[in-house]
């Protein structure tokens, strides 16, 4: 494998080396307000600001960022660079982050778009002998009082900038802001082949399900590898002890009530895995033509949302109290027999710790017997669950996927069920593979970079 | 693929459906003493001790638990049956707890090990009518209210009662207690061929890993598709941008640090994943004959751990400030050439929300010039951090794996690093792979199981 400079025009460290050269005039003010007219007439790059753009490895920025590209002014104070830039947005950047994030090729490989400097290579307490702003405002050099030099482009800085709107940007570029939803949704629809051959279809499709957590694909092709090729357009598909991919339909001595027609209540996949599969791809390749096998759809984090709101004591429970979730069997998915004996004690509801966002929900019949907690907490446990089960089943919407339809499901958030039917009928016959969130969420970032798209 | 019940004799549908026959004499005592001599002559089953423990789809209990198997007195309360075993131990069973996990083949399915019965067939406040301790307190036997009728084995009442050692015995079958260590660590070595051979030294393998967070293993055979062959036998290898499995070599234009013979700074690998990889196998496929290309290594839970007793302030900023890790590039491990633009927000040190503890430590070179901080808490950061990697530092071991080693990490919670060497004189061949912790925790239960090892 190798890694490059996506779109790049110029590499980083070319534009260095001829900026090196170019670096002149540098006078030392600290403390000192530097305009843009003191600066130097020769720059420590001669990268405009379009090369930049293409060659810098972050996104695009948001609109609000395009408009005013330079710097206006430079305050060195004790800990921190005070710059206001060209549009009169202002942001302080600490000595400690300037230093560690220098982007010259000493400090940085841009081949690997990794730092080299590491905490041991300068010192905590380094500061600019000298701040300067130059050519017109396009960047500002730091000469540090350990003797090294570093430039930071204007562009990069505004980006980088400790600003609310700055921070907002890199936030909604890691994770998209999610849209809860109840009985009002009208699943998303869209066509598979759009979806596998088009760069803005796909985008499409991976936003909706982060927003969603559900799209529902129509047309794919009624065989067992659609699913683990779309998979694979997108990252790479997680294999369990349940195979890469596997077919549920009904049999006799079912390992899994999956394997049966009878009603599966809500809940999500494999919750007793601590790396809970983050997406579901069900596909359809045939429906049961009579009554049932339909599927129930809940928000799991819009019902998080509603029993904090309207039950917290309930929801509380649920977030606070861990449960066993345990699958066991054997797995005949490897050239070896495997037996499985996987456990992981979670709660119902599971919140971020820091930011108190709820990040994972689980449900399954997969319950374990075994209870970690005091007998007294037992009971107002099992009604706080049975509240959330009645509320996700309130707040469900009803599907019944055509032959062809591919069902995707974000498995942190979704819970999701089927009702029964009678198998004596007719077939019913799905195939179903997981892909985690780091791959979907990966190929999104570099579909957005590609087109262009800023999202918020 | 199937499932069953591991080892079974007898499935409890068979003996439920024999116990049915056999259930009489059953009288309505609610909240009175029973004790076993008022037992009606004939059970709801007739399951032995034998047949039970083998049938049972649980671990060994403890040998605390061996020594007593009946049942003396049930106290039918309000909520809760107290149940006292012959070994004088009693515990609390809250009724709805009860009912919620009756074994009967109504309730629960004997080939998918997986509870039948949801929280909508039985109200919340279904009480015993009668309860009944039978033939000789094996077992005891509650006619509810509602009409439905269970019976739990005594020796399944113990393991699952609500007592703090039957609670310690699950919660250390889920996850082995850790042990830290510092400088005076003695890397544990096993010979590759014994784990990939033997019940008994995989177990002991898997066992010290999970509580050392790292092993070497000796003498495999020095090609690529050593840790492919050894992660296979325990579980399923983890694919990713860099692929199944890849070489660390030095190269020209390196797309990572780690493709060069330069020093690597003590870090964890692929950070930026939220389902960061959980066990690394590094297998030296050939060593560097020189000086250099050693690994160093620190238990990075031992770490927090110090740091939370002698630096509680820069603990809980390293706990409580995420950061950005990042990867982007482009991966050729697949047909089509994939970009990657990998991002995590994320604490240096995590803890787990509910029990405080430390459950993954992240760093590396890897963190993005993205720093999502009001600009004054930037500097007191990178103090915490200076002093984090300054501790790692102190605290690791060094260590110059032989050709045909392994070294395998928890990567959730080891920091490697290594010594620079000169590429010039001479080859260093590493290829590398990795195992989630879900596939290695499940082996390990599946092996203590088979062996009949209890651990604490």
């Amino acid at each position: 494998m190798s890694r490059r400079v996506l779109q790049g025009v110029l590499s980083s460290a070319r534009l260095w080396g001829k900026g090196r050269q170019n670096a002149v005039g540098l006078v030392a003010v600290p403390s000192q307000r530097l305009t843009s007219s003191l600066t130097a007439p020769l720059s420590c790059t001669f990268i405009t600001s379009h090369a930049w753009h293409n060659s810098h490895p972050t996104p695009a920025p948001s609109p609000t960022h395009h408009n005013a590209a330079g710097i206006r002014t430079a305050d060195a104070g004790k800990e921190m660079l005070e710059i206001t830039f060209a549009d009169g947005n202002s942001s302080f950047f600490p000595y400690c982050w300037l230093r560690d994030n220098c982007q010259c090729p000493q400090c940085f490989d841009s081949d690997a778009l990794c730092r080299k400097l590491t905490l041991e290579d300068w010192q905590h307490n380094d500061s600019p002998r000298s701040v300067q702003v130059e050519e017109g405002g396009r960047h500002v050099e730091v000469q540090w009082v350990s003797g090294h030099r570093s430039c930071y482009e204007a562009q990069w800085l505004q980006q980088h900038a400790f600003t609310p709107s700055a921070r907002d940007s890199q936030r909604s570029f890691l994770a998209i802001k999610k849209e809860l939803w109840s009985t009002e949704m009208k699943l998303p629809r869209m066509d598979y082949n759009g979806v596998m051959h088009g760069d803005k279809e796909l985008l499409d499709f991976l936003v909706t399900l982060e927003k969603k957590g559900v799209v529902v694909l129509t047309d794919a092709p009624r065989e067992p590898e659609a699913v683990l090729t779309i998979i694979n357009s997108i990252g790479y598909v997680k294999p369990t002890h349940y195979g890469t991919n596997y077919p549920i339909r009904s049999k006799a001595s079912a390992s899994s009530l999956a394997y049966t027609d009878q009603r599966l209540g809500m809940h999500n996949d494999l919750p007793y895995f601590q790396y809970v599969p983050g997406i579901i791809f069900l596909h359809c390749i045939t429906q049961f033509e009579g009554k049932g096998g339909e599927n129930d759809l809940a928000d799991g984090f819009h019902v998080a949302d509603y029993l904090k709101q309207f039950h917290p004591t309930e929801y509380r429970i649920l977030t606070d109290t861990p449960v066993y979730f345990w699958d066991k069997g054997v797995a005949q998915v490897k050239q070896e027999t495997t037996e499985y004996h996987k456990i992981v004690n979670i709660p119902i509801i599971v919140e971020d710790r820091l930011s108190g966002d709820v990040v994972r929900v689980n449900n399954s019949q997969l319950r374990n017997s075994y209870l970690d907690l005091p007998p007294e907490q037992v009971t107002p446990w099992y009604a706080a669950l049975r509240l959330f089960n009645q509320t996700v089943d309130q707040q469900s919407i009803r599907n019944k996927l055509n032959s062809g339809e591919m069902l995707v499901m974000d498995n942190t958030r979704l819970m999701h069920g089927r009702t029964g039917y009678d198998s004596a009928l007719g077939e019913r016959h799905m195939n179903q593979a997981y892909l985690d969130w780091d791959g979907a969420l990966s190929r999104r970032r570099v579909l957005q970079e590609k087109l262009g798209v800023t999202l918020e």
